[in-house]
Order: structure tokens, then C-alpha cells, then sequence
């Protein structure tokens, strides 16, 4: 019989208290957990928020309707569950952990075999003064999200401002907006939403929907201070000296690991990323592990420490915890990162790096773009999807994907997640077998068409132009669309409009020895046409990466 | 400058044509089709038989709405395009084609440096008499769709028999009822509907949903004659002695590859799946490749040679073919047939082999089954799903998947297919990174559990039980269900009902020396008590795999 003492009742330390109670019912395994609930579906927060989700418990239930509360833990599971208690201090020597029950103040001791940190992350402080108002929160707590769910039902809340245009945020702004009707500002410090997954670009496409949606965008904003009105509402001053006025305000401004604990015993840390441990999920003292939203994950392509505070993750990792201590051979062996997000009725998926981080690691990576339909075009049901994929130039290895559409997105940035967990390249993304019907995906799918760009553009040297540097090219520009798709999506600078049915006939019409630029709808006649200046010795030919739907996005 | 001769202009004959000159504009490049249209895009035949797509032209298109036809691939690819004209006799020592043009009954011969046989398929001939009619088709030549649906249109059709109830049958059964009204009778020979894809006890979700839609469902039946009565509406007589009458019968009895020509010259096949190939897509005749529905390709799970008839598959082989034409590495691997169907709003997708194909085999396998949530339970728009996993016990190795539901389906068979493919584990199943958001799945998703279901049964011993085995069980029977849920779904002959809450409170209620099956809603918690029993010392203990959901639709 082991004593096993968890730090943490969310994602990781349930699940690893739970697998590990089933392979080894001899095992006192005991939870700590510094709020009054367990195992709580934090994911589902945005939805219950909005009101999708009625009731606060139900993020917190089984399938069938029960409660996953202490009493269920100790009496289905038969595992140890401490609420309201606090881990205050690890006697790593003799292994103990230190308690306090926050309820009646008093401190006990736990004697651990193995001890499992489930400490979980904390939410970014704001670097500005904020004042002490019940109207400012955090979205990281459920209980604020409670919180702001009675105050907006109760109709106290107009106006939201969000600070932070991450994952929560943008969830965040479609909840407020979409059930409650409250104008909502969403404040972002870089020059894009989503700036971990997304590049400018595609954000755009993202930032347009938002607005479309009624929600007030600020990018390249920060917030000096918020302070509160004499009726109790916030001012929030921004950079350029305007103000926002705002019933609520969200601080989503990141999180960053709970290492209080692991820090004071010398327990190895990544310098922002949390616990470093080894496959096993093992810290570096002996008898602790770590798991969940406070351990550094490693990158499977930069290799490097990273932060991927995922409920996905969490799990793994705690079935992972559950399986060494049973004495089950079993690793995690890192992750890419891989997400995706749906606000409104837009998908936004990514997974590996964006070409910022390409960039700011210096690798030596090239893009494509495309404009895809997610199912045969004749399909009435069809949806536009713009994707963008990085590449290792040398190697073809795939280096990170964002996708942005209404139709099949998940299928693609599941697909690409695995190829490039396992260092797959360009070819592979062209090869792989997908289930092909017209009612989900077209014979080639818009992954296959990337991975074909990509080795185009590297092997065959048939290159795209990035969308941003479109107002920056100086050159000759053909546009090969149809009349009709002119008129619909006009483009004023084209030098020369040709038809994909007879521009051969034209060729001779192109100057030799300008920088030739190539446009059309969505990339495939552009690529055609490019390939054929070059073949005919045409120097100097791009066409435009995701063709001009993209393009209309961004400018 | 070389000669290309390409007979067959379909997915595989155009992709490899249109490739070829990209990459070889000098070289001459010749399509000779039977037809007088070419790259039609037949797989959307069912939704244009539907109404779903009106125009017949439709699936004849590119995206910017310009008809594929022969003066688009002669002026815009400058590819030779010979419509209605038939490949009648290869000579193979002079490398020529000689070439009969249907509409003048001249000959004419091409000479060829590289020939490519991309000559597709032909319905399978019924082994019963039919009468000549007008209202007898298949609904392989898009000509007889068209026909179908001016039928429709009229109003001349009140009732179609569907011969054969595979992927075309069971779409093609959605396409005459949902728009058209028409009685709809779909007769299958085997035990079930889509038989190469799906098991019994997946497929009979299957023919519940087709049921609830009015169509009528005939399975081991086989048709021993149709007639014509006197109205011209036919009398299809099946094995049993009774008849059906339709006003349009659809011969839906699979399709076999074109091998006549290469039949002639000595070009190695396989016996039933079409023209043996190397990966560069080479035949054994020097200077002859082939691609598309008339090749064998090679299964990565059996290693056997298969028919995999698939247009996603056509355009690969052809990206293949253009890619070796032009001096490129290139080649095609092979496929484990991943594929997905959509009837009314139920997603059917699987890959790999399934049970009945592995017993064939004679592999060492075994399977799991699972009902899932596609989503977090608490998600409104949560879908139910229906999966069984087959893989081989030693290695675990991933074999075959099914799966059934009305969500997100088309990712979980697609990471399946590449996993598969790679030869991977239900370890890797278990392990594999996917988006997780909760608006598309779980922190955990249907594959994550599939993989741990088999590696707990192949491991740990956790073994579930075969639910077409449930009726034949012969022992102590639990059901974990909580009362509302019984309610639900009763099951009668349960010998002891527990709430998981407080089932350890019971074990010893339940009978040492028995056989005991413990069965809930969906799996796990039968799953969870089942493990429980085992590590009290219960031997011979069970859980329903695929839980009562499941049951409930076999039964």
C-alpha cells in the first residue's frame, strides 16, 4: 500500500488520482484542493457564461447526471478528497506535505510515497493600476464567471471591456455579445487577435468577423488604468489617451504556472513555462511528479520548453502519472500546441508555430497560402476556408498550420497535428489518405493542396507572394480571373486581365523582364499561370499566396 | 519531346495530363475517352441524381464556374483531347494505340513514348435475368443519372428498387426519397447495408435511420429475375418467392476494373482488383503505367492487393504518374480504403478492415466498441457516436475503424487513416494530439478512449463484451445505470442493478463463481466496475462494449 498524496483537483490530479485508483485499489490517494469543488469543466466556462449552458453544475457533472463533487470521488472512486485546503509547504526529506484547512484555519500533514503536482496556473497580473471594484475580474476562476453571469442576467451589465485578445478573450467577446447584447471592447497589446496562433493575415479574417459581430476591436493597445466612475462603472484609459467607459471588465491577460510550492524546494523550472520534468512526468526530487497547466511541456519541433495549459494535455498527462506509479511503462512525450477556437459561427484552428515565432526563432522556414472550399465546389453546402502553412525550407518539414472557415476545419488541424507531432514533411501532407465524400471534403483536400504548394514552391521554385507584402510590390501585375469575378471583387492595379482559357495566346504580351505578379479567386489559376511564365523563361514570377479572397480580407 | 497517351479522361487520366504538361509543357500529351465529356465529377452524381445540385454541368466545372469540357484541356492546358473515340488494341512493340472514333467508325493510331491506362471501371453485370428496359440502369454512367432525374422531374417514377446496398445504393436510396418522395425498396445480399465498410452491429444503426426515412429494407436477399409488366413497370422477384414492383429498378452490384485492353498484351493483373502496378505506377509492360479504378492497390494493412475505387485515390496516382513522367521521385504507397458517407444527416465512415474482413483473414485480432459524446456532454449540440475499433492483439496494431453519428466524425476517421497507414499502435491512438475546444470535442476524444478500451482489454485484461454476443450470454448480469436511465432504456433481465455511487458497497451481492457482464449507458462506468470486479478476484468478468445504446439498436 502506497500513499499518494495530489496537489491540484482539476484535469490533471482527478485524472490521475482516478486511473490510478482503478489499476491499484490499494493505494491511498488523497486530493488537495484549495477551492470547495473538484473537478470543475473550466473549458465550458465561456458557454456557461454566455448562456449556452444553464446551470453552473453542469460543467461539473458525469454523463448521467451526477454531481463529480467530493462525495462522488470518496464514495464511487474511493479516493481521499481534502476541499477548501491548501498545500502550504512540501518536507521533501520526509516527505510530508503541510496543509491548511482554509475553512477552520487549522494545519495537518499528509505522508506521501509519491506526490503529484496538480498545481495548476493563476492569471497574469496587470501591469496598470486597477482599482478595487467587484466589476473586475478574471476569467480564469469559475466563480467569477458565475459572478458575471448573475450580473448579467440581472441586466447590470451594458457594456464589457476585454482586456487581452487571446483564446479566452475572444471567447469571451462572443458571450457577451452573442446572448446578453452587452457592447464589448476587446483590447489587444499586439497588432493582431489570437497572436499565439494566428499571423496577421488570417487574423484579419478573424478581427472582420468580430467587428461584423458588433464587437469594438483595439489592436496595438494597451491600458494605462482603469479607475472607477462615481456610479460604480470603469474607465479604462488606453495608450493613446482615450478612454473606454465599461460596466465590466475581463483581465485576460495569460496565465502563467502556480510554482509557488515546487520553487521553494528546488524543483526545476523552465524560466516561464513551469515544472520541468522528464518523460515520466518525474520532477527532479525524488518521489514528486507534476502534471497539468504547471509543468513545462517540451515542443515536438522547436524541442524547447513551451506553456500549453490544455485540458487535453492535462489529461494524458495524469493517465500518464496513474501508469508510472502502477509500474506501467508509459511517457508524454511532449506536444505542438494544437487548438482550435469557435467564435460565432467562425473556426479558427492552428497548431505548431506561426511564422511570427518561425521568425523570432530564426528558423529557416517558408509559407503558403490557399483559399479552399471545404467540399467540392458544387456542393450547395461548400465553405470557404483560408489556411496557411509554415515549412522548414531545406527539409519540407511542416513547421505550424492556421486554418480559418465555417465548414470541415477540426479534420485538418487534427491531421496536420499528428503528421507534424512526428516530423513529417510537405510530401506527407500531400499523401496522406483522407475519407473522401462530397458532402465533407473533395478529392484533394485543402491539406493535400498545401503540402503540394509547398513542394512546388521549394523543389520547382514556383513561389508565392506573402499577402502583406501585396501593397509593397512594385512590378507587373496579371490578373487571370473572369469578368464576372472581377466585377464581384474588383482589382484597380492589374496591368493585364487575362482568361485561364486562352492566355497562352497573350504571353508575348508580358514584359520579360519586370517582377511579374500573378492573381486569381483563390490561388490554383494564379499557380498555373506563374508555372507557365516560368517554364517559358519568364524570371521574377509570383503568384499571390491565398488569391484575392484573402487579400480583400486583409486590405 | 515525348508522347504521351493517356486513355481514360477521368480523375485519374486528367490529373496525370494536366500535371504532366505543368511540369513538361513540350511534351505532347493525348486523351482518348470513350465518352463524349471528360473529368466529370461523378462522385457527385448521388446529389445531382437528389436534386441537391441542379444543373448536369455542374459537376463538370471548375471552381470559377467554366465547363471542364475538351476545348478548356485543349486551349487552356494545350492537351489533346479524342472524345467519343475507344482505345481498341495496344502494340505494345511499336508503342502505338490504335483508336477507333465512335461517331465516324474511323481508325486511327497514336504513337506513344509513355502510355497511361487510366481506364476505370464497369458496374458489375447482374447473374439474374433482366429484360430490356428503359427504367433498368446503373448509376455508373452519368448518363443514367441524368435520365433518372428527368424521370423523377416528370413524375414518371413512383417507386425505384435499388439493387445492392453498398456506399452507391445506400446514397442513392437518401438521393430518390428525400427530395423525390419516391417509394424507395434497397435489397442487399449480405446481412447488412455497406458490408465492405461496417460489421452487423454498426450497420443496423444504419438501417434504423434508413427505416425512420421509409425506405424499405431487404437484407440476404437476393433477386432471382426481373420482369417487365405490362405498364413498363418491373417485377423484381427475390429468393424468398415474393416480388417487388418499382417503375425504375438501380443496379447498384459493385464495379470491376477495365482490364480488356491490358488483358491483351500481357500486362500482369490481379485476379479481381484490376492491373498490378510497382509504386512508381508502372506495369510490367516497358513504358506503360496505369492509374485510377482499373489498378490493384496495395492494402498497408493486409499487404494484399485491393479495389479501392476512389477518386481521392485516382488524383493521387495520377499526381504520381506526371511527377515519374517528368524525372521526379514519386510514388504511391498504397491506402487502407478510409472512407466516409453522409445518408440523410448520418455520418458513416470507417477504414482499415473491419471484423468480418479480419476473420477472413485469419488475423489475431480483437475489437472494441464505444458510444460516445462527440462533444463535452454539457454542450447543447453534442451528437452521439458509435464506434468499434479493430486492431491485432499481440501488437495492438491498429486495424480497422467504424463509426456512425451525426457530429464531428470526418477528423476521427482521418486521424485513423494516417495512424493506420503508419502502422501504429492503440498507444498512439490513445496518445495522439487533437484541437480540443469543448464546441468540438472533449479533452479526451473517441479515439483517446477507443486506444485505452484495447489496450486495457489486451493489457489488463478489462475485456468487453462482442454486443452481437449480449443475446447468447448465459450468466450474472449488472446494470450500472442510475433508475432515470433505466427508465429510459429498460433492460429486464438484469440480475442486480447498482448506482455507481455505492456499488462497492455490494460486491459481495454478486455470485464469485459466474460469468458476469456488467453493462451501462455507453461503456465506461460498466467499464470502470467490470476492472473493479477484477481486482477483487472476480474471474470471467465482462462489460458490454458499446454500453445499452448500442444494444438498444441491435436489438
Amino acid at each position: 500500500m502506497k500513499k499518494i498524496v495530489i496537489i491540484g483537483g482539476m484535469a490533471a490530479g482527478c485524472k490521475t488520482a482516478a486511473r490510478l485508483k482503478r489499476l491499484k485499489p490499494d493505494y491511498d490517494i488523497t486530493i488537495i484542493e484549495k477551492q470547495d469543488f473538484i473537478s470543475y469543466g473550466t473549458c465550458g466556462m465561456p458557454f456557461y457564461a454566455s448562456g449556452d449552458i444553464d446551470d453552473f453544475l453542469d460543467l461539473a457533472k458525469t454523463p448521467w447526471g451526477m454531481i463529480r463533487d467530493d462525495n462522488y470521488f470518496i464514495k464511487s472512486k474511493k479516493i481521499n478528497i481534502k476541499l477548501s485546503c491548501e498545500a502550504i509547504e512540501i518536507d521533501k526529506d520526509n516527505q510530508k506535505v503541510i496543509c491548511l484547512d482554509l475553512k477552520t484555519n487549522q494545519q495537518f500533514t499528509l505522508d506521501y510515497d509519491y506526490l503529484v503536482l496538480a498545481t495548476g496556473s493563476t492569471p497574469v497580473k496587470p501591469n496598470f493600476p486597477t482599482p478595487e471594484s467587484d466589476n473586475i475580474s478574471d476569467f480564469h476562476d469559475p466563480l467569477n464567471a458565475k459572478k458575471f453571469k448573475l450580473k448579467a442576467q440581472s441586466g447590470q451589465i451594458g457594456s464589457v471591456a476585454i482586456i487581452g485578445g487571446g483564446f479566452i478573450g475572444v471567447e469571451l467577446a462572443e458571450a457577451t455579445t452573442s446572448l446578453w447584447g452587452i457592447e464589448t471592447h476587446l483590447i489587444e497589446l499586439t497588432n493582431r487577435l489570437m497572436p499565439q496562433a494566428l499571423d496577421k493575415e488570417l487574423s484579419t479574417l478573424l478581427e472582420n468577423h468580430l467587428t461584423k459581430n458588433d464587437i469594438k476591436i483595439y489592436l496595438n493597445t494597451s491600458v494605462s488604468k482603469i479607475e472607477k466612475n462615481q456610479d460604480d462603472s470603469l474607465k479604462i484609459s488606453l495608450n493613446d489617451n482615450s478612454q473606454i467607459n465599461a460596466d465590466y471588465v475581463f483581465l485576460c491577460l495569460g496565465i502563467k504556472p502556480n510554482t509557488k510550492l515546487s520553487q521553494q524546494i528546488g524543483i526545476k523550472h523552465s524560466k516561464i513555462c513551469g515544472i520541468k520534468t522528464n518523460k515520466q512526468l518525474q520532477t527532479n526530487i525524488k518521489n514528486i511528479y507534476a502534471a497539468g497547466d504547471c509543468i513545462a511541456v517540451k515542443d515536438l519541433i522547436t524541442n524547447q520548453d513551451a506553456l500549453y495549459p490544455f485540458g487535453s494535455l492535462a489529461n494524458r498527462q495524469g493517465r500518464v502519472i496513474a501508469d508510472v506509479l502502477a509500474g506501467k511503462k508509459s511517457t508524454f512525450k511532449g506536444a505542438i500546441g494544437t487548438s482550435s477556437v469557435k467564435v460565432f459561427d467562425l473556426i479558427i484552428a492552428s497548431a505548431g508555430l506561426n511564422e511570427y515565432q518561425a521568425n523570432t526563432l530564426n528558423l529557416n522556414y517558408n509559407c503558403v497560402w490557399g483559399t479552399f472550399y471545404d467540399r467540392p465546389d458544387y456542393m450547395p453546402e461548400s465553405q470557404t476556408l483560408v489556411a496557411k502553412l509554415i515549412y522548414e525550407k531545406q527539409t519540407l518539414r511542416l513547421l505550424g498550420l492556421q486554418l480559418i472557415g465555417k465548414g470541415e476545419i477540426t479534420r485538418y488541424i487534427d491531421t496536420f497535428s499528428i503528421l507534424a507531432s512526428n516530423k513529417k514533411t510537405a510530401y506527407d501532407l500531400l499523401d496522406y489518405e483522407h475519407a473522401y465524400t462530397p458532402p465533407h471534403s473533395g478529392p484533394l483536400n485543402p491539406l493535400n493542396h498545401l503540402g503540394a504548394m509547398a513542394i512546388n514552391q521549394e523543389i520547382d521554385q514556383i513561389n508565392s507572394l506573402h499577402p502583406l507584402s501585396f501593397q509593397q510590390f512594385k512590378g507587373y501585375i496579371i490578373d487571370v480571373r473572369e469578368q464576372s469575378e472581377i466585377n464581384e471583387i474588383p482589382l484597380d492595379n492589374a496591368n493585364l486581365k487575362l482568361s485561364i482559357l486562352d492566355y497562352h495566346d497573350k504571353i508575348n504580351d508580358i514584359p520579360k523582364d519586370e517582377q511579374i505578379l500573378v492573381i486569381c479567386q483563390k490561388g490554383p489559376r494564379s499557380y498555373e499561370v506563374a508555372r507557365t511564365l516560368i517554364n517559358k523563361g519568364f524570371k521574377n514570377v509570383k503568384y499571390l499566396g491565398g488569391g484575392i479572397q484573402l487579400l480583400k480580407s486583409i486590405f
